[in-house]
């Protein structure tokens, strides 16, 4: 048997999330009938982030064991040659037998894309999410240094997650105004669930003036999902790349 | 009877071009069947471009007349709410009754947006055409210039198109390198049938080195379709603005 990585780019709009669930379409659903199309194998598929419905991916990291004598860099055109549009395999090759995505991450860096204008937003209704108005952008930026560092970012998790420890080491976070986006960039050694959205959602709060910069200190302090802000909707998400 | 003036955005993927046809859904049949259904009426629509199937508009402007009491401003808001989401109307206005929206036309704009690497054009694939691989920029731009000016554009016309004359003054043709993506921006006080992606597949080949920049102007000469480049996809083009 050999380890193929893979890395794909996918997007989220007609999927389920990532996750194989019963009954319905999703990216690993459809990825592991590609792979049955090419070897006539049923592989078990591990990834290095579940995203959920309707979250993109530039950098997802997927690996499976193949019996195939298909050349590991192969993989790459072959299930790109039966994959939907949706979804493209970037590169593949061989790992090491024990190379698991997930576990062996360092970090990994999420994007959200905010777009400022009703004007052209049309045509990024499944790409970004929408936020028109003012935005104070140095307030966001004072904000969003509150949350680098190592914490424990009980506030920003979604509940019902079911992990041990809440302590993530967030090692950047910025905010860029490039018209018409608003991009937020994070990366850290690992994220809860909805971390970036409920970040993101908190940060736009800054923005609106709602919370001032200091106050996600005090929520991030509070360990209480209830005082943060909103989770941004999903569309807006992108995981961009995965480090090793 | 009120003319009503809009201002539209669509997205032309799902839809097999702007003009009415019988057994297809188009632009012009979903607008008619929103007109219907905040009035009641079934109104004659008129329209400053027919665009092409899978082709975009930025600020499409169409007409027409009713006897509805609802003020001229909310039929923007009104078609909106029962529009799919790849059609906004931007803005709406009373006309004057015999406007126009094609005949009174002084002048248009399109772009064309080429996506230059292969990362990432899945998120772009029905906005954008790809092109990857080397483009000289220098020699697209010094071709461009020789399409500018008032021409017989037979060359750059797709046949059956039924025109009186061809000649059209181009007032501008620009072409930028704004990464990940290349812009054609085309102004002209008129366009013939299919000439944005003509003139594009013909500067996409000089780009190649297929041909030099000093041949566009030769193919312009020749008043000869079958000297010009390749049509462009259909997913490149926006019709950005119309003049008046």
């Amino acid at each position: 048997m050999t380890r193929i990585r893979a890395t794909l780019e996918y997007e989220g709009t007609r999927y389920h999330g990532f996750q194989r669930q019963p009954g319905t379409v999703t990216v690993e659903s459809t990825l592991l009938e590609a792979v049955k199309k090419i070897t006539g194998e049923e592989v078990r598929l591990l990834a290095a982030g579940r995203t959920d419905a309707g979250v993109h991916a530039r950098g997802q990291v997927i690996a499976f064991d193949t019996g195939s004598c298909i050349p590991p860099e192969r993989f790459a055109p072959a299930l790109n040659s039966v994959l939907p549009p949706d979804i493209r395999v970037v590169e593949s090759r061989e790992a090491a037998p024990r190379f698991h995505p997930r576990y062996d991450a360092r970090g990994k860096w999420y994007r959200y894309l905010v777009y400022r204008q009703e004007a052209g937003y049309l045509f990024y209704r499944h790409l970004a999410c929408l936020v028109s108005g003012s935005l104070d952008l140095p307030a966001m930026q004072e904000a969003a240094a509150h949350l680098v560092g190592t914490h424990d970012f009980r506030s920003f998790c979604a509940s019902g997650s079911g992990v041990r420890s809440f302590v993530r080491e967030v090692r950047s976070l910025t905010v860029t105004a490039t018209p018409p986006f608003l991009v937020f960039d994070v990366q850290a050694n690992g994220f809860l669930y909805n971390m970036v959205r409920i970040m993101v959602g908190t940060l736009l709060a800054v923005g609106k003036g709602k919370i001032p910069p200091p106050g996600v200190g005090e929520i991030l302090a509070a360990c209480d999902r209830s005082r943060a802000g909103q989770t941004a909707p999903a569309q807006g998400l992108y995981l961009m790349k995965v480090f090793y």
